[in-house]
């Protein structure tokens, strides 16, 4: 059975990969700053929980050792916001915390780094690829990190990509688009738009949004990215290293607010007539193709089906 | 006095910025990991030399506060080969040092940091900008770098317009070209064909290169480099942050051989007929009109004057 550590394991998207993990019989060492239980209660008693700091090498390298750990899902992160606020301690976690994976898992053996990168990485879409056109792009779309955030994580895959040229270490980087799931509120990631009109409208509450909602955007459920990352996991050729998880459609949020508006018939969700924010935003379509050959990754769900599990997370976790 | 404090200033180029500062009557602070008088000897009473880790983000603070330092030019760097070799050791000298470097500066108030960045921070070049038309590149050019040198760059760069952003830190960084001078054969920057080719026809050696010699390059005089770094250090607003430092002119490897024909009628120097080696190279005209217009830089130069000051340079070193 392989043994798979994933680092940032207790977070959004972390809880999420290793749930999938332990769906699928794989061994599964979940690594974290503190523990915290929230999002992994089903699966506490089936995973080995290790706390510990990123920044530690030697640390790594013990539990490694220790786990007889094989692959790595390295999902562990400052987030934009946060390493905006504080670039140091942003650049700490996101790039010493990384190259630290990396070297410990070339000076172990590891068989494959998994790295969660970001659309961060691009700056705004321009032309076609800008609203209201919105053609998707590829992963060779011109990179222009304008954030501690998207630069840690373009370093990221960079020295990942040298890591397999210099040393032979497998390493595969995701690009995720914008991620949505239950638990990006509840402390962890800051304001955030998608799951905040959900949350609402759930618990019956109105959203009043300044701006228009017609931007779209590519919008994919957390368990579609985290199913991504075991794929890549395990993927038996992933030549091209980089990929887009994404759902390859555009998706704004009048759409959203149609959903949950079905979902939830009393909902409240009122736009205004404001610029955009995603006139400042970094709103993308994804080309998913690579994915799709490379990978054999497929969403599937929908806007709906994402808004309906969402919320049966919600209920379960009693937010 | 503005008092300048310059990482890497016993370097081939830090000691040459550190010379220029001191030509100009500026107080000079060089640090530097191990003291190494070989490159500063006119000036070494003259300046204050500090050694230290450039890691040591403690030490770093403390230097800066005793020594008043007002302004640094960051040029300590893990040269590229040996950062592909050691990746490791590589990204913690680039971009930790770096970072460092920054963090130190906005703890203390200093008013510029200038930091020497590289042509590494591109792939090669493509199309028209690629042999034979040549046509010079701009800094937007996109920025795909394949090694861990030139990511280390690039993230530094992105790390300083950050540091801007977030702190109003104020950051330049300059991407050199092709820079030549003595010094580069001498255990510091492994291999380097232009400074083989000068000392060869120097010393009546013979040259024997394989391929072709047609290939043109942005070659700069280390001493132009070191100059626009005092340029970017004092400029009075430096607003572009990002500068290409070459000629703005294509050098290639048989017009340097026509040179040293020139100064040594006796020089031996052939070229083969093989591919070019730049055909794997990052082999860029920069358009230094940014420079130019904001920092009020102009090589002086030329390809012949850069030559027999190198041999000048060479022989008061005994070299």
């Amino acid at each position: 059975m392989t043994a798979v550590m994933v680092t940032g394991g207790m977070g959004v998207i972390g809880s999420l990969i290793s749930r999938e993990l332990v769906a699928q019989g794989t061994r599964t060492i979940v690594f974290g700053r503190h523990e915290d239980r929230t999002l992994i209660k089903r699966i506490a008693d089936s995973i080995q929980i290790i706390t510990g700091n990123i920044l530690d090498l030697q640390h790594l390298l013990r539990i490694i050792q220790t786990n007889k750990v094989q692959r790595i899902i390295h999902a562990a992160a400052c987030l934009s916001q946060q390493a905006q606020k504080e670039p140091f301690n942003g650049f700490q976690i996101n790039v010493d915390g990384t190259v630290n994976v990396l070297e410990a898992a070339r000076l172990t053996g590891i068989e494959r780094v998994v790295f969660a990168s970001s659309k961060a990485v691009y700056q705004r879409p321009t032309g076609k690829h800008a609203h209201p056109a919105c053609e998707p792009i590829t992963e060779d779309y011109p990179k222009e990190p304008d954030t501690v955030y998207g630069a840690s994580k373009l370093f990221g895959e960079y020295m990942g990509l040298n890591y397999l040229k210099i040393y032979g270490l497998d390493f595969v980087a995701l690009r995720f688009g914008s991620t949505y799931s239950y638990g990006k509120l509840t402390g962890r990631h800051g304001f955030a738009g998608i799951p905040a009109m959900i949350e609402n409208a759930a618990r019956g509450e109105p959203t009043r949004i300044p701006h228009r909602g017609d931007r779209k955007d590519d919008m994919v459920y957390s368990k579609d990215a985290a199913r991504a990352a075991v794929l890549a996991c395990f993927a038996d050729n992933p030549r091209s290293r980089i990929y887009h998880i994404g759902t390859g459609k555009g998706t704004s949020l009048s759409d959203l607010a149609a959903v949950l508006k079905k979902c939830f018939p009393k909902a409240v969700i009122e736009f205004g007539q404001g610029p955009d924010a995603s006139d400042r935003g970094r709103h993308f379509i994804f080309d998913i193709r690579r994915a799709q050959v490379e990978l054999g990754y497929k969403p599937q769900y929908d806007l709906e089906a994402g808004v309906r599990d969402y919320i049966a997370e919600m209920t379960e976790a009693g937010g």
